[in-house]
């Protein structure tokens, strides 16, 4: 059993109208001058930035707005971000929307609170971030996480490249307010594709190689059955408030630390596979790790057949005797038919990409950082398993 | 569905040698000079005390030390402790043992930092606390998940009254290093005793009577199912690495908010009823709980017998039909027989004590602060349902 640190700093406050508490909340943090961040025409159409913008106004917060952030967000939109929140002298971030917009907000933070280095070097992981601007985040997609998480994903549009920052507690935001009903209008495809986001969250820092806690395990197998069983529920129930809270509970708990207490870090390739997808071709980051995951899991789940059967019995009630090969293989095909049950794409066609070999070749070599780093932890990737596994994912 | 708040800044190290960070992350904190709080001699005998002061001292640390608290911990220690502390000059304080060292420190340092009323008045719910001094803890008892908790119980010996103070999140530890094997001396009694505890700060939130959350029940099943599962192998193998680290992380999770996610505070009602108990008679905490338990869930079930039975079935996997209160008392049959197997008491007597009826009147009139409030959440208990249920359990 591996040693490990859990730290989970971030005010969550969850459930119905809890949006409006945002300038109090604000107001507690010392805050001045905050800059509303967002993405598309939603928040604005719905009323959500207006009731957002009167709250910061009863409580007496001054602020700025920053719209247009886009999946995949992208490392222009953050250095326009910086340039916004320098001139206004804002002191706070306050994300309205997801992961992108969540993860665009860290960014900038990273970047105005350092100004002795360039933003994106703490992405090439060739700096560490020594601050941040404070964060706060109304969440209106259930998926990534990062209202709770340590780290953000950026994409930068010189080379298509998509990264993850360095690790850091600096960027976890100080409150999250979840309020489910936020999700209601969200289109089945986000909303799925943000369930599979969920799932592997928790899937990539349960498989992996050694011996791990029972109690992070069961917590891990009990959040994917809550996720497996509400996602299907909102196929048909997009207004079904208690699935969409199970589900937006879980999106946070799955990213927070818990779910890999004991797994030292877990696997992550499935997620750095993807990135190169997300970043060349702009998919939906879930949708994009469903298509990939199959074909992922068949390829490295000889390593530990034994894990893999656990997971099909525990969280698929898959009959385990002694061939963890055949359980292991029924559990990922049975992963496999929930994403086809949510319609999610179990392969880069079903995607909707239909990759040549060069192409594919580029994107093996892209995620290797050029052939000069391995990924996965369960079973360590180079260049030529990548490219293997996308084109079983092909 | 309830709303909910979930905040738990305390940061976590957890495994082997983690103690030995405790200097490192003092500094970290900025801690100039800090109140090394202990228990009996077992710290001192096992020579843990001597690691943490020379961890402390290679970080520059100052220390002074106050030994001496004792389970159900008392009001004259805590003053003691804040007079020792404003003469040193303290900082910081560092608990260094279960829940009544950590409890102890919570209370000195409420009173040192609200310096304008009694500490005491905190613990009569008179007076809320607007500061409190930070406090680390370096565990060594897994039971009372204090290292993570916004409370603490304090025992005034003028009446002796055992007191919970007012819920605030001031007191929550700035770090807590759970090392499973600093518990591997604990008599057996202590041991189980502790996982009793950590049972009921799960079935306290978890026994309401209204609609929850599935993932919180979900969780909090799983981590019952742990502890009873790895309370069980401590008594044959105390020194299992595995299984005190289970019990240590379940002790911390059941008590930092996780588990009460969406049930709206809990019952608690069995802690209050325990409470009187520890202030008269001075008996484990967690014993007293696994002998009052059985019949206070008598009491109550029939208010809703569906999630006795939900218990019984997910907790004990107890086939559940539609007779629920079958299942219900199956499933208290279950959680006894538990006790039972961990040698903890389910009656007043076996706790051995033999109480008159005159003294359960006062139990019953104490617990109830003098006839003027009642207790509980799944059903309210006045003081005559009090007296009934110490009746029960004699």
């Amino acid at each position: 059993m591996r040693n490990f640190e859990y730290y989970t700093p971030t005010r969550v406050i969850f459930g119905k109208d809890t949006h409006l508490q945002v300038g109090t909340l604000l107001k507690e943090q010392g805050c001045q001058k905050v800059l509303i961040h967002y993405g598309g025409n939603s928040a604005v159409r719905s009323g959500l930035l207006d009731e957002i913008k009167a709250s910061l106004t009863d409580a007496g917060v001054d602020f700025v707005t920053l719209g247009g952030v886009v999946p995949n967000p992208r490392l222009s939109k953050v250095r326009e971000g910086m340039e916004l929140c320098q001139k206004e002298g804002v002191d706070f971030l306050l994300a309205v929307g997801g992961g992108s917009v969540i993860d665009s907000c860290k960014a900038i933070g990273y970047g105005i609170a350092n100004p002795w280095t360039d933003v994106w070097n703490f992405f090439l992981k060739t700096e560490t971030p020594k601050d941040c601007l404070p964060i706060g985040a109304v969440l209106t997609i259930a998926a990534s996480g990062s209202e709770m998480s340590n780290s953000c994903v950026i994409t930068n549009e010189d080379g298509w490249l998509k990264r993850g920052s360095i690790k850091s507690d600096l960027c976890r935001p100080k409150f999250a307010i979840l309020n489910p009903k936020l999700t209601y209008t969200l289109p089945q495809y986000q909303t799925e594709s943000g369930c599979v986001d969920i799932l592997m969250h928790t899937m990539e820092r349960y498989f992996v190689n050694f011996e791990t806690m029972e109690i992070t395990d069961s917590i891990s197998e009990t959040l994917m059955q809550t996720v497996i069983y509400n996602a299907r529920i909102l196929m048909t129930e997009p207004r079904n408030y208690n699935a969409r809270a199970e589900i937006m509970w879980a999106g946070s708990l799955s990213h927070n630390g818990l779910t890999g207490c004991g797994t030292a870090g877990g696997d992550w390739a499935c997620h750095q596979l993807e990135h190169e997808l997300g970043g060349m071709f702009d998919v939906a980051h879930g949708a994009g790790l469903a298509a990939l995951w199959g074909s992922w899991a068949r390829y490295v789940y000889q390593e530990n057949p034994e894990r893999f059967a656990q997971f099909a019995a525990n969280v698929f009630d898959i009959p385990c005797g002694t061939d963890y090969e055949k359980t292991a293989l029924a559990g990922i095909e049975a992963m496999e038919d929930f994403f086809r049950s949510v319609e999610m794409p179990t392969n880069l066609g079903e995607l909707g990409l239909n990759l040549s070999d060069e192409v594919i070749h580029e994107l093996a070599f892209k995620c290797s950082f050029e052939d000069t780093r391995t990924i996965g932890g369960i079973r360590q990737l180079n260049r030529k398993d990548m490219e293997k596994i996308y084109l079983m994912a092909r």
